[in-house]
């Protein structure tokens, strides 16, 4: 932690603080007095400190910077520099997320409608390779008036979809109070954008055992979202997928939201989780998605999560962001060419015969 | 609703779709032909339409436009276009929040640390002239490992301070859990920016009588965020105050966050709801915090939220973001002038000898 | 300036580097030798030193902070802690911008159309108490295709309602091919937001004598800003007034950029120079400008900038930004019960008999 | 063009409207008749027209909506849906930028600093596969005080390293008093982020024969972006590349700025000229540059400009954006297997004995 004190700042003022640095906090002041500024660097244990909070401790104080980063559990140097997998295990066995392993794909519709629509959409996406079905039960709706999901219902058409396919079920977690029985249907839960800040709701799923996908807030800073997962660590979850999904700028004319695909360098070298990118809520178009997809995957990421919607009574339909069943096929075709070229495509499973 | 259809959409593609709006939803469609593009308008009942689910109908259409506000409730015409009021029980009486009352003041500090320092605060701030106590029991915290409020404790220390002094209490909701033993306390109950979409807070609060503080999430919409009170409004809750508190821009290098007070008159012509703003948060430092109390009130605000924060044991100290008592006191007489040049000041209570 | 160094750097790379420092640019280094991580805080001559090109000295270096401001001229500090004051000569006499005058406003149309709207508008805004016509010649347009303003033969309009009225013209300049002939009809050249980085015009008309307004660019950080009148007082002239006119953010539905007034008290710790408000584009909607300028007069700016438009032939005209006449009339009324609160009101003159 | 009507606009002032829109404009009105509003579609020739030119028609206007796309000859449709190619003529012979054509590579250092350095970068990246040496003359810098570049001289330096490799030279104008030396020497001129709104320097570059590189403004939308293509095209040059380096958004952390690649597909759909991802600015950060240009491949793009810059007296440098020789060397290895696999890297020149 480095503190700058203001130009003129007395020397009295300078002392007393470093003193109260030591008595308080048990750290170790080291000053350097330059031409018109005094900088007091402090060396301890400072963690946990709040920058904000030692700011209060003087008005002669201009700014306080941290040097360490603020999240430990999820730094990439706590797991010793390398990557963590996540293994989550799904009817079809186990599924490994993280940098040492093939792409996973997890797909299906926005919200879970009805058994058959839910059953033929994992049986499509998993014919196509997909390990995962994604499907809403509860969903978080900007109008009160709008479909809020099937809740407690949609959850035992997931487990359908589940048996019939062995797919692992990914789906989204809104209120603590339904934690218990989505979890028994969920082999991954989501924590939504909007909820990336509840930290009550961060605190209760870190507390409980079912890998947790984290969905990046739609204004999160990487530090922000990083802290978050910190929650989840910390309340003794270390199973945690880092999800981004768009991001709010200046310009929603064409992409509703930006895809920020930097996330995946960046994370790699702050955090040992693994990352998913989700390029259909992070542009809101379906004709944007498969090139989005490719970029992920050519990025680096761990694993992809794409809308497909079946519409099999409304055959022009195509959806803003969902893929019909067809156009995802196909655009497994082609991301098996970079997934290849990019060693990180899932290798034929030998059939005995 | 208007449906604008892309270049060259085939005629039966368009019969096709208005044949559907009208047995699907009884809309009427109308049409406009122009040079290149056909535009449908749809006439009835379309409040609650999405316009993404619209857009699904077929690959055609180009972009689906609402041309109603989604917002119904909340909305200005809902109430004849005229302000409503929020009146606020308190032990020194009924504090009305509105467009056609003084300005309230609410201040205290960011969250409470003891019984004597809340209790002194809240003599402090009423003696200056404040309405409202506010004060953290459960502190949302961007770190795991930071201090996280004293939680149920402290709603006691609320309530001592507002026993000592007759202020109401306003103080924020994290958890649906906790509703309620701090609804037990406060006379407002404050949902902030990390929670503005949590839509299963937003009900359970809804769903119960105490008046409700809705701050603005960091990076909504002025549209999130009136739909956010709507669920408030939909949930049974009519007494709702809408709190701008500093939104999130590219530039975070002086002030922490770009108070929005253009929200003061666009929420005017939208909404019925009476406005707080936050300068404090809104900055995120003390310095900037008392024009920008200055400029709300002369852009109109129905109240204000103000961070103070005693600390009589290091006479130096200022806080980032809040003001010491004497401060505060400072202020208060310089936002009178402003607020008796815009008619909003509180007149002094006739004191009966 | 300091060099944060990355854990486990090498003791010779930070000798070496310490070497570096001194040889190459006369630094003294002061070593902080922390848990993790070493800091070295540059004492010297650094205020014209790029964190960037240090950064590129070696890949051990995690950061370099900037402990001083990058500006100098524009600094409050360069001026002794004192506002500064433009002093612009107008034919109806000189007129003082800055925090120790009293309020100057600006008002005109957005373009010139025509000697009778420009001088007619001239007449009205000077009867409400206006001391400056604002009015493109040359304008900005996104569109090639968009009317570009009248160019040479506006700024003989412009003369005409100078010489008509007495009043100081205020114009944009987009070219320094033009400069020569609009310095011969402004008495403020203004430098609009798209032009706030074009570096070789700011040192063309940093070069010349006349005053000079420059507005923030849509998406310019403060800092940018100032470094921007940095440009022009390093060119040599002195006389630059600082105009804030709304910036970019994700919320443009109802408010088309988003006015940032927290620039007041923040522009007033860090300049001298002083600071103009343009609600008209800061808002785009003509019925949020009257708040916004009251809110800008209380938060204490030095003066404000308005667009007014007349259209007689269209009597129920209101135009998205622009007044009428006669609501300027009323706003300035308005604006004179907040300005004379704050101060800042000019004194009628007293008419000789 | 959509005119909606607020709630409650008088029936005459909708005749009246529609008459004007007839006699000033030649537009035919159709109206639909909602149950709260009115809209009226305008048809005919309404390309040129400013939705906020309408606007001021009428107070009782409540929002005009463009149906049509402002800009043409940048659009796809006007290139009959098929993309166009920019064709440049080198000493090495034309390079072809398009999506029917190989990817192009671009690579050099930010400034040109002396003789030895740019030849030697020149020959190293030719080596490695550019077929185009980036180089700065002019260069714009936030500070006054920083390196401006060493201007005409440089463009000398430039002629000698095309000289002696047979690279096309890509530099920056930003005066167009320069316009006709720096014409000389370049093979492609660019217009930087912060000039993409100087329409000026925009007519004047649109007026000459050399191809363009538009780089995407910081905080510009993409249909900003592309009407200052427009700017180019309706001047005369139909030679454009369009260049995306990174947006600004509210993290700038670790990433500088945010690259957008969804613009690749976005620009795709909308526009038939060639895109250019600049990894380097879009990420300020040599180490996530190789990742970002991966993904811009995958995503389709037609080229890639990347920062190179020897530092052979400084074995250990690395430079905040800058690759080394030796790490661009590498990078074109990896970049060349998702070239391969998108079937847009070029094939090895066979060479004749």
């Amino acid at each position: 932690m480095i503190v700058i004190m203001k130009s003129g700042s007395p020397e009295a003022e300078i002392a007393r603080l470093s003193q109260e640095f030591s008595s308080s906090w048990g750290l170790t002041s080291q000053k350097i007095v330059g031409k018109h500024k005094v900088v007091i660097g402090l060396v301890g244990n400072t963690a946990t400190l709040d920058p904000l909070q030692l700011q209060e401790l003087s008005p002669w104080i201009e700014q306080v910077l941290r040097v360490e980063k603020p999240f430990k559990q999820v730094s990439r140097a706590f797991h010793h520099g390398e990557a963590s997998e996540v293994v989550v295990p799904t009817p079809n066995g186990p599924v490994h997320f993280g940098e040492n392993h093939p792409l996973v794909v997890v797909a299906g519709p926005c919200s879970v409608e009805n058994e058959e629509m839910i059953v033929e959409t994992a049986r499509r996406v998993k014919a196509a390779g997909a390990k995962f079905l994604r499907g809403g039960a509860y969903k978080p709706r900007t109008s009160p008036y709008a479909f809020q999901g099937h809740g407690e219902s949609a959850l035992g058409l997931l487990a359908a979809a589940r048996e019939a396919t062995g797919l692992g079920i990914i789906t989204e977690l809104m209120d603590a109070a339904d934690l218990e029985k989505l979890a028994e249907v969920a082999d991954i839960i989501q924590i939504g954008a909007r909820n990336m800040q509840n930290f009550s709701l961060l605190k209760k799923v870190g507390a409980q055992n079912k890998p947790i996908l984290l969905k990046r807030g739609m204004a999160a800073t990487i530090e922000e979202w990083l802290m978050a997962a910190e929650y989840l660590l910390a309340a003794g979850n270390p199973n945690v997928i880092l999800c981004e999904r768009g991001i709010r700028t200046f310009d929603q004319q064409y992409s509703r939201n930006t895809l920020d695909l930097s996330v995946i360098p960046v994370l790699r070298s702050l955090t040992h989780l693994p990352i998913m990118i989700d390029p259909s809520h992070g542009t809101g178009k379906a004709e944007y998605v498969p090139s989005m997809a490719m970029a992920a995957i050519a990025a680096g990421t761990d694993s992809l999560m794409i809308e497909v919607h079946p519409n099999p009574a409304k055959a022009l339909s195509d959806g803003p962001q969902s893929l019909t069943p067809e156009r995802f096929d196909c655009l497994m075709q082609e991301l098996s060419i970079i997934g290849k070229a990019m060693n990180r495509w899932p290798q034929p499973v030998p059939v005995l015969v």
